[in-house]
């Protein structure tokens, strides 16, 4: 038999979301007259945008026709979005269309990129922090490394003393909430410069940032030469089921190594659907940047909500501020599996068990803002209610 | 600085369709005047059929509203599609919801499909083949074996003495565009039978397929334990723009196989657009299979037209009539890219060097069926007229 990857062994399928839905769904079947209400839920609930639609269903209408009909796209994207997304999200920073890439979701990209280096090159990842990167890593069989995320540090994670070559960072940080400010961001950009070394940048959740907060790694100097930023449409554009993200490459990291990996690129993916890049471009429109705001305000105005009823109840939190996510550390004394247990069952309300996100994160649990208002407001009630009696 | 994965420098990228693509468009904008007509396109010129533009219309207006609009989907795909699929194109063989993986295109996945694998298992790849086979294993570091594909035996893989551990095939095949027999298929299931091998079977162009040939590698006795099937809408459906695909990966293979490729799948992508699977759904319904085989009888009767042409004028030719590609001896005494740039600058005819396709093509060039009528006929002319005047 051929030998089999042993590492596809090691992905930590024990503690996952597939856990959480499983045993979600499990309770719903066995207890039907139950309203469960999930805050553990990563997707929008929010739709796409009128316009957006609009736009792609005359794009796809056309796809009837002859004249109109497109096949086969650059594998890079379309430059009329490419142009449109460094316009717009980095105008003042001189990337060229060969320096972003359109893609089909960060998920993908991120871990992808890794192919761009040997698999000796030491990867730094977070424990605490979006599982994904290490099960990715693991399965290119990367050499990896891990460092925890501390509450004494108020989960931001700290320059190591040692050498390491790749380093993923998460800003705003899922599962934390929490987001980086500049000096934050410098450090570890001074670090990559110092150590020669790269930072895989995953800044999807960038449009939840407000306040004097970097919205993208390049507004750190010199970050151009260390950095690769992966951004998404999935949660601001409702695109989640439709598919689309994009990432910069700077030329400055290495030489030739955007000619390298737009050779790569060819060789191992056909490009987005062309409609939905076409939805994409919309995005920017003025009228669509208006109600996205909207809706992102909507989040974050549930964020708020989730915030202040988690702290009357004398919750320890981060988060939520930029960020659809808050990390709540569990007030018994009692593990992120069996806190999600007791919300299910007594709350009829699903968390995130920390554990998924590093072993680190055990003594945690992670809500989402992204559900609907009514559902924010009466699990908030239903946490009230439980502490007041059980206090 | 973080050494860089040296594989990437090895792509073959002087011998490529980016080659032929920029020499095309070098000439078109030197000669503005000639009317360039190209053999070499890979991709559909028949827009997709009205009934399933119409269907993914409907389901993609349903993303404006909250009640039917979808997020995140299942990684390996909707059931609904997987099911369709499975009925229509598998019928009798049994394989289940777990077995099939809905994806964005077979180039992605038949490389994907590696990381299955240890790195040091031996990867069998035919010289003269669709050049991702091997440009992509190179990225992934895959220990690469390559064999001739020989005119002496009208470019049929032969089994080999030695052992290897995984074998792309590619049926019918690109660029030769012949269609493998029961017979052919048996020897080589038989082979990865005995040598406990793995054959990635790239299938896209099944739909071409007339005649007593078999259309699936799984009509072959046992080839369930080790061939992993590639399929595609991107031809079939003109989809090449809109990208769906699918592969089908036997529980037979391995124990648990689909457990461990399933937890890889979850960890390295999010499924194909939810519009588009609704899209691929609408492949089956009775009123899209008839346009479908108008559609693929019409690139069938443009490579008959070509074929007719080719031999007329005394070419040696192979494929053509269960695939859209004509494989092409050159008559006069150059290379392949010597008779790209007489065609292109004597006849303004594209036709793909058979070069790009390994160098024990560089006899040879393929051309394309999947053009429009009025330029196939007219393309046969200019071929014809040529010949005449210089022999």
């Amino acid at each position: 038999m051929v030998k089999i990857n042993e590492n596809l062994k090691k992905i930590i399928s024990d503690n996952s979301f597939i856990k959480v839905m499983a045993l979600t769904n499990k309770y719903k079947k066995d207890s039907p007259n139950k309203e469960v209400i999930s805050l553990s839920i990563g997707d929008v609930t929010i739709p796409i945008p009128e316009k957006v639609v609009d736009v792609m269903l005359d794009t796809l209408n056309k796809q009837k026709y002859s004249d109109t009909f497109k096949g086969y796209g650059s594998s890079s994207g379309y430059d009329f979005l490419k142009k449109k997304i460094l316009e717009n999200e980095y105008g003042n920073l001189n990337f060229t269309l060969d320096e972003i890439y359109i893609s089909n979701g960060t998920k993908i990209d991120c871990i992808n990129i890794l192919e761009l280096f040997t698999n000796d090159a030491k990867v730094l990842i977070s424990n605490i922090s979006y599982p994904i990167y290490l099960n990715g890593s693991l399965v290119l069989n990367k050499n990896i490394y891990t460092f925890p995320l501390k509450e004494e540090d108020n989960f931001i994670p700290q320059v190591p003393n040692n050498h390491y070559d790749i380093i993923f960072l998460c800003n705003p940080n899922n599962p934390i909430g929490n987001c980086y400010n500049y000096e934050t961001l410098k450090k570890w950009v001074d670090y990559a410069l110092k150590e020669n070394a790269i930072i895989i940048y995953d800044n999807v959740y960038e449009d939840f940032i407000g306040g004097d907060l970097p919205h993208s790694i390049y507004e750190i100097e010199n970050a151009k030469k260390v950095a690769i930023e992966f951004r998404s449409f999935s949660k601001s554009l409702s695109f989640s089921g439709i598919r689309c993200s994009y990432y910069i490459l700077p030329n400055e990291i290495y030489p030739n190594v955007n000619e390298l990996w737009k050779e790569r690129t060819i060789n191992r993916f056909n490009g987005v659907n062309y409609v939905t890049q076409v939805g994409a471009e919309a995005f920017y429109l003025d009228e669509v940047q208006d109600i996205i705001k909207g809706n992102i305000g909507y989040y974050l105005e549930n964020a708020k909500l989730l915030r202040t009823g988690l702290l009357k109840n004398g919750f320890k939190i981060w988060g939520g501020e930029n960020s659809p996510y808050i990390w709540v550390k569990i007030k018994e004394n009692i593990t992120s599996w069996q806190v999600f247990e007791l919300y299910l069952t007594k709350l009829d309300v699903v968390v995130t068990p920390g554990i998924i996100f590093g072993n680190a994160g055990d003594k945690y649990f992670r809500v989402s803002a992204l559900g609907k208002r009514k559902d924010i407001i009466k699990a908030i009630e239903r946490i009230t209610r439980y502490y007041e009696k059980n206090n």
